[in-house]
């Protein structure tokens, strides 16, 4: 059974991620597909007051009945919400309006939790809430990161460390048979990893270390970007058209490659993990090296046999439900399932990733042009 | 020959505009034609750096190397700049370090104007920048006004009055011969109104007053925006592909019209003029009254028999150059004459101008789909 | 009043406009703004058999009671047609077809210039059925040239001749006053070129011939393509949008420039005048020439003094109505005023326009970034 | 070893299918992801002439050195090409040159035959070429069937019978365990279906019949294509954008449903099979009667059970290589693998297939909104 500590830790380390942010950082979304820092800090709070303070809670008064439109993400299930592409230009409610209904749900659900009226159903629910918020924790920096990027200032808004210390290269092999796949155990997971269930594996062998930026940057100067043969037909028109011939945050300024990193732009460091790599180059560079990615399968039967957590690494695997997933009824089960399509699974986690927010069972998906997060690669053959 | 007090006078205007603001609303930008508040504050003050602190106070140390590349709006011979479509984006420089930019150049033309350098050519420079950043005040309050519109809280950021008092209706005539059209006198004007010239014009008749929303209603409920005999071929299109049947701002609430206006939404006043139509709708209300719009030379000669200056009011004429209109030499040439092409003119003024900004030769011009000033209809036969 | 035999005539030269085409060759539409031959040669026929025989000839049954919705081009007063984007999809009915449905409508219309019923008033639409035709034979040719331009073939389609004889060159002055602007006298003219009225003119200069090849090429040498103080603001985005750097239909090949003409590709020939330029260009080159377009009462009021008729000439005039200009009733009322808005007027003739379609008060008007007409460029000071 | 009869019979079915055709219905391109008829007739000969004459026949010259430019679909190891949104814009070559070019290919492959230089390497190259050609004579059809279907008079291109009988439906069930997937023995199969592997299935249940179309009326009748708990996050965005609510070319005319087919308009069967749906469309149906696709593998381990060949039956599997899966050298390994990403997988055969292109183990595949193929739904739990 979860405790209002818990809650406590998980909330704080949100507001902690902000505490070099500017006013004005708060506001904005660069694209679509990120969010601004407000609204990841109302979002998660949202979360706790639509599921549970509203539906639970006796006596519970609102914050503000507006809310519920403005920070509801996806789920159709609670009604009309702000067009995901202008939550960039919701100026009010404030960033400070927004720290007042941080604390407002806080305040109510210490209520919440001292009214002994939470069982185990409720507790799961709020556990729920808890990885929720650790999801947001991660796209809020990756986001903030986006976001802040297309500023010609560079400007610095974590001390989060990207660069993890280099390994040694070694190939682990695996034999072929039937593997368990799934979730199985006592603590939390999601509904996507869960259903435990086999697979049959042929035999595989897999890295022990992720590509490197020196290893990508032979990629780059042995003209991958211009050899169609290591691209998918897709991503040969992707790059074509959007000119795209690095990862995303490279800059060459003076014949030197730069990162910009959330900490300010830097030298990139020859020896750290490659990082903001799409599906798309990542397959072309596996291709490149006579190699392919790793399916979901595989990487989570060898997983125990290497280090991972730094990058989110692409599988060859699509984001499809595993046998027998279901989907929880109501608003709810809208979490994960209807996102199964079009969709690449990263396994593993990333500098970004909050304590205590990895399993090797986690299937975490992205579209396979997406470059934002910190995804990387790991080779099999 | 201008002096420190007006400069001081016309500088602290634009920053008491912003006295109801969060400091969140001075960030974005809800659409390309739009810029944010802090982007106006910040760009009327490098006018008064670039054009003429750097080139003409000695000594004179620039604030911030990168603010000529944030700050500078569209003239190719002052360098490169800001893409236009993400100066929302630009969190940094933040609203504080705005502010401290103006107090920097307030301080150095300070300087300047005590250094006795000033001759006529640099007070005819200076006075340019006066009704820039007057230009700009009127275009940061329309601008605020669209930025804010997309929340559905209605924000009040202005207490400026939208709503001028009815007058009687009636018919001025004019009758055929030459007229001396354009600027002529002692004080400030644009590069595009000068050329004082003679123009024929045929006999005609223009209406004492401009038409209100009353007016507007009625043509909206005779069916005026389904009728394609009223429209132009290229407004027709428009409408139906933008699916538009009222003016901007109106919305429609519980079967009453309600106006979003810059102090919240309110009743929709039906003596007032009517206020945000497009040139296309300026036109079809016209052809639905079997009149026209006046030309601007009909306009300008008619000016000194009715009153104008609470909506910039649409002439069918096209913005073009004046004969004997000359550019002048250098980036300051680019004010005006590169926008003379595919815009219509509107002459008057509007309840968002600034104070002493108003002439009956200013030649004011925006695209025909442009619905976001404070336009008007005045019609003519 | 007309007679049978200018009706035959004018209908034979379109039809013999085709007669170097392939089967495949009348299909195609390669972009909105183009037409397909085939569509021409309905949309000519049904513009006597929807105004004419439908209206006015006893017993008359149509064709086929589909091809009102394939062959109404814009008016909305004849009913639902074939969206403009996909003429170019409509294989059926077959040019076969087409060709049928010509001879029927020409055989109804013996019939009912027979039938002794042609008044005044008739014979004046049937005389805008025979300029409504000739406009269009122009039409069929500029399109075909742009339909088949795409294909790496230059196919050959026409013998006409594209580089008229070239002149010398001299400037012609006129002097500041008032002038008589608009048609007058007993043959046809459009709506939009009568309303004889009066023009006041500053003096003015204008040259007797067009800017040759030649003189644009010197323009393109000199860097005029980046010089982004010679462009309207508007053009300066969509050169460098559109990467446009020459002419449309300029190729070149092994350091030579070629022009694709209706027979096939040819070296570009340095002293015939440039054609197929947009406002934009024309506008940018006259003001690397330092000089100007003249509006179209110049160059009325001058043209009696030069030789015209070779490319349509761009003016500095809007396509604005004239003073007293009324639509007709109906649907033949959507003729001309509809478009008056956003287009500039070209003055003059082509080599593609039809024997006896020239006036010096035709006014021809295009948006200024169109290109696939035979336009040119005429100076003025 | 493959023989010139056979290679005749094939080419003669691809014309044979265009008996119905008029020379116009040849050209046209409704969308990029359809091609034109005249384009079909020619590809599958440049295949022929590109892969083997040109290679392989001593002293074979080709046809016309432009139309490697003009018919290269997708392999960029085979140099440029028209670029594919244009294709229907290529009005010369004309059909009849294309038909000259089909003959004179067909004429050099006798020689080829003839010269006894075939042996099983080639002969494996000769039947892709046959395969190829069988691919592109379904396409042909499909792609024919969208050409046309924007045309009011609904035209009739093919006698081909689009409505199979209906049958009983049964739940089949297979039990868990390991199955061998992929193709084995002797005859042709393509690349991506090789490499015969091991895959570990749990229990399931398949249909042995298609949802009808009466079984899909009633999801429509019930509300199914507006509630989002049955579609996939990117599906709902996808119908409600494109206002989808019927599959592609139904259309309800006077309250009753009709259907195009390739013979006409008709009357829907609503015991035929329903045809034309996205894969969003089958996942959709799917959860609304509580059920699920089958995977590929469940499919091919069942399809022994079932009749199949009349729609293309959407599978819950992603189009990714099989173990082993490995690309052939050059240009012809782009046939399959760079296609290996964002598709669905299809199994089975439609009424489009041309004879003895059929395997149970055949991988077809199309984006998830593509609905122009005969696509059907099969049912599985």
């Amino acid at each position: 059974m979860v405790n209002y500590e818990q809650y406590l830790e998980i909330r704080a380390y949100t507001v902690n991620l902000c505490k070099h942010l500017e006013n004005e950082d708060f506001v904005i979304q660069a694209e679509e597909f990120v969010s601004p820092a407000k609204w990841h800090l109302a979002h998660t709070t949202w979360f706790f007051e639509a599921f549970l303070l509203k539906e639970l809670l006796a006596g519970y008064k609102e914050f503000n009945p507006h809310f519920n439109f403005f920070f509801n993400s996806y789920y159709n299930g609670k009604g009309d919400r702000t067009a995901r592409n202008i939550r960039g230009l919701m100026t009010r409610p404030t960033v400070s309006e927004v720290m007042q209904y941080r604390q407002y749900v806080d305040e109510a659900m210490q209520l919440f939790f001292d009214s002994s009226a939470i069982n185990s159903q409720i507790s799961d629910l709020i556990e729920l809430g808890f990885n929720h918020e650790q999801q947001h924790q991660e796209l809020l920096l990756t986001d903030l990161k986006y976001n802040l990027s297309l500023n010609p200032l560079y400007p610095s808004v974590s001390d989060r460390e990207e660069y993890p210390k280099a390994e040694t290269h070694d190939w682990i092999t695996s034999e072929e048979g039937i593997y368990r796949i799934g979730f199985q155990g006592g603590g939390f997971s999601y509904d996507n990893e869960m259903g435990r269930h086999q697979v049959y594996l042929h035999a595989f062998s897999i890295s022990s270390t992720l590509v490197t930026n020196a290893d990508y940057l032979s990629f780059i100067v042995d003209g991958g970007y211009q050899d169609h043969n290591l691209w998918h037909s897709e991503a040969w028109a992707w790059i074509n058209n959007e000119k795209i011939a690095k990862p995303l945050y490279w800059e060459e300024i003076d014949g030197e490659y730069m990162y910009y990193t959330l900490n300010g732009i830097k030298p990139l460091d020859k020896e750290a993990p490659v990082a903001h790599i799409s599906y798309f180059e990542a397959a072309a560079y596996a291709a490149w090296k006579g190699c392919r990615l790793p399916t979901e399968f595989e990487w989570e039967a060898a997983s125990n046999r290497f280090n991972w957590g730094s990058r989110w690494e692409w599988t060859n695997s699509s984001y499809l439900p595993y046998p027998n997933f279901t989907k929880a009824p109501g608003a709810i089960g809208e979490y994960n399932g209807k996102f199964m399509i079009n969709q690449m699974v990263l396994r593993g986690a990333s500098v970004a990733t909050s304590p205590g927010h990895s399993r090797n069972t986690y299937r975490n998906f992205f579209d396979t042009y997406a470059r934002w997060q910190f995804s990387g690669i790991r080779l099999a053959k």
